[in-house]
């Protein structure tokens, strides 16, 4: 594994049912997320320029499932399968973080 | 939770015992590196400025506990609760990487 170019970190923090905090791997289908960006970026011959890892949490869980773009330093929330092509066409492959997708400046600033 | 000035990733996957790729969550103690590395930022008053995170796999699992830290993409192997001192003191604190810790470059280079 070479160091990448983009390295994707997805939350999939599990937490019981109806605990307080929520969680993205419990609530949100994180885990889908996380393997339909494994997927896209496999059929776009990305994974020799971007890793995907999955975490536990990150912080912000209201706001999940959140989603962590290094060496930028840039935070999604709120990501489901349906933004997965737009974060990758606009952002991995073109440099431009998506504006309507990022985490509010009160959880990520 | 403000974006963080370093950002830690330490992986705690976990495969069933005998799996030929080992784990770091499993077979090298990941979760008390990780629980000790919190610990001590804490002690030290660093969690406005270091931000932990557990993760899953990221790569070379023969060579765990894998800890990888951010904006830089620096990646050390074979982190014990021995090490963690001298990586918060020497680069957390004072930006220099521990070289003697680092990852060949074979597996993240």
């Amino acid at each position: 594994m070479a160091k990448p170019e983009k390295h994707v970190f997805i939350c999939t923090q599990q937490r019981p049912q109806g605990h307080p905090r929520g969680s993205c791997g419990a609530d949100r289908d994180a885990f889908s997320v996380f393997a339909a960006f494994s997927m896209e970026l496999d059929q776009r011959g990305l994974f020799n320029k971007v890793q995907v890892t999955s975490t536990g949490c990150m912080g912000p869980c209201n706001q999940g499932v959140s989603v962590l773009v290094y060496p930028e330093g840039v935070m999604y929330r709120g990501i489901t399968q349906a933004d997965i092509s737009t974060v990758i066409e606009q952002h991995l492959v073109g440099g431009k973080p998506v504006e309507s997708l990022l985490m509010p400046a009160e959880h990520w600033g």
